[in-house]
């Protein structure tokens, strides 16, 4: 199994636009410091040759064009990508605008809970993904069902106790199962090995650490360090648990929910640009790394 | 007053993710034969220091971390952005979906007609930007009105005869006016300097011409060479003419209509990847030269 980490930042990424935080001032300038972050993005094979993306992040573009291996080949026509699939893991903007990426009349299959594709099927901005015949392939993820991937991998959703997107109403989330908004994957190769991928982890459920128990790789939520990150540098703005995101300190924060987990490889992706953990001169990434996690950054490459 | 062209290729950019066209292929490669292209973005200022973006493409994130005229000044705190304000000229999802990377907490001024800020507002996505109180701010841009920007231009709107975005069904169509769906914009500084930017042009109307004729610079349609262009190469993909644009050869394309127009600069920019004036070794690009006419690349810079 080969895993790509393609953006390690949450949405917004690193740096971003409108930011002047310390991780930001020091990712745009020429020290080698804070490194920049796409927004966060995953991709996984069990051939080397056929990848599934996870999720679809408005970085994907860029993304897609930075390694070779995305690329298309040319020997099989005009149209082409190595990219034969796309697994959702929440219907949250930075994790499905990139599937108005791949809208140039190729097709796509993409794998979501019952609810995500209701989602994106109610939006009018997906119909370009059904412009040709066949164009676009939904797929259904099922609490306790797995699906086949063409590369030979096999994916099970983990189910979360996550929240809806901010941007739907009261009438749009009545349509909705809460409990299919937010998902984690489990993948599985035909030799045994196992990789969990959380990018969004609103808590600690009873069942969760049985199954990461089971993996050899943990990719997680790491967004924000603390609950009230983003509170204190903007008031008005919502806590880390009211955005589905468990904070890595605290009492129940992953880093202690996790410890256990060693020495399975415990990954922290999806990382916002205010968290301290980017800055390896800060406490904070001291004190993740001396506990055995790691912190993702674009291009990481993890095979097994 | 000042431009920038942070991107002057059509939506999909260059090199497409799927495409293997002859313009994708030498964009990919080590040759700097073809310069690959972010998709299609305008700067203006009047001032040089406070800037208005002309539409908002996918890549605004990583168009806007380019170039530090257009990074937050942290001396005016956390949240800060040169960006005084976006003009739409069409709700072409090339042309809309980076206000959703423009979402993190920050006011942001749109610009657009009646029929476009409708669609917006019709989409859940775009409540996004009004999640804190005061956060957007929706201008409207009519026909035979000028709004006076902070930076000290003035935008007047160009009506054009375009057609609605593919994704909007009959329905949705139905409470919209055509003639509000595609514009193009003119901007005037208080020097008497005028520049036209249309990156999207359905036809050359006759009131077109003598608009045209009092800039000193022309931004224009370069999407498509030809009107089958797309047809060609992918059979059941539209014309030109049918997604809007009109083809830069012919009897009735743009190099003939616009010929007249020298001496002022005319400046070819939404460039699709499969149009071969990207590539400098074809008769394409030569001719479009030899007339006068330039092409437009990412990191082009207009002063007057």
């Amino acid at each position: 199994m080969w895993l790509q980490v393609l953006g390690a930042a949450a949405g917004g990424g690193l740096p971003q636009w409108n930011c002047s935080c310390s991780n930001c001032l020091l990712a745009r300038s020429s020290s080698s410091r804070v490194s920049p972050r796409s927004q966060s993005q995953l991709a996984v094979s069990g051939d080397g040759v056929s990848w599934y993306l996870i999720n679809a992040s408005p970085d994907l573009r860029d993304q897609l064009s930075r390694s070779s291996q995305f690329h298309p080949d040319s020997t099989h026509g005009l149209r082409h990508t190595p990219v034969a699939g796309i697994l959702l893991t929440s219907a949250d903007l930075d994790h499905i605008l990139g599937l108005l990426l791949m809208r140039e009349f190729t097709s796509v299959s993409i794998f979501a809970t019952a609810s995500v594709h209701k989602v994106l099927e109610s939006n009018p901005f997906f119909s370009m993904l059904d412009r040709l015949p066949g164009q676009s392939r939904r797929q259904t993820l099922a609490h306790g069902s797995t699906v086949t991937l063409g590369c030979g991998l096999q994916a099970t959703m983990i189910e979360l106790p996550g929240n809806f997107p901010a941007y739907l109403d009261d009438q749009a989330r009545s349509s909705l199962l809460r409990s299919e908004m937010t998902i984690g994957l489990v993948f599985a190769s035909g030799a045994g090995k196992r990789v969990a991928y959380l990018p969004a982890l609103p808590a600690i459920t009873p069942g969760l650490l049985s199954t990461l128990e089971s993996c050899d790789v943990i990719l997680v939520d790491g967004t924000f360090w603390s609950d009230d990150e983003l509170q204190r540098l903007q008031p008005g703005t919502p806590t880390a648990t009211q955005m589905g995101h468990l904070p890595i300190d605290g009492a129940t924060g992953s880093l202690r929910g996790f410890a256990g987990l060693a020495p399975r490889r415990r990954i922290y992706t999806h990382i916002n640009n205010t968290n301290p953990i980017l800055d390896p001169h800060s406490v904070e990434h001291r004190t993740v790394t001396d506990l055995g996690f790691e912190i993702a950054c674009d291009g990481m490459e993890i095979e097994l």
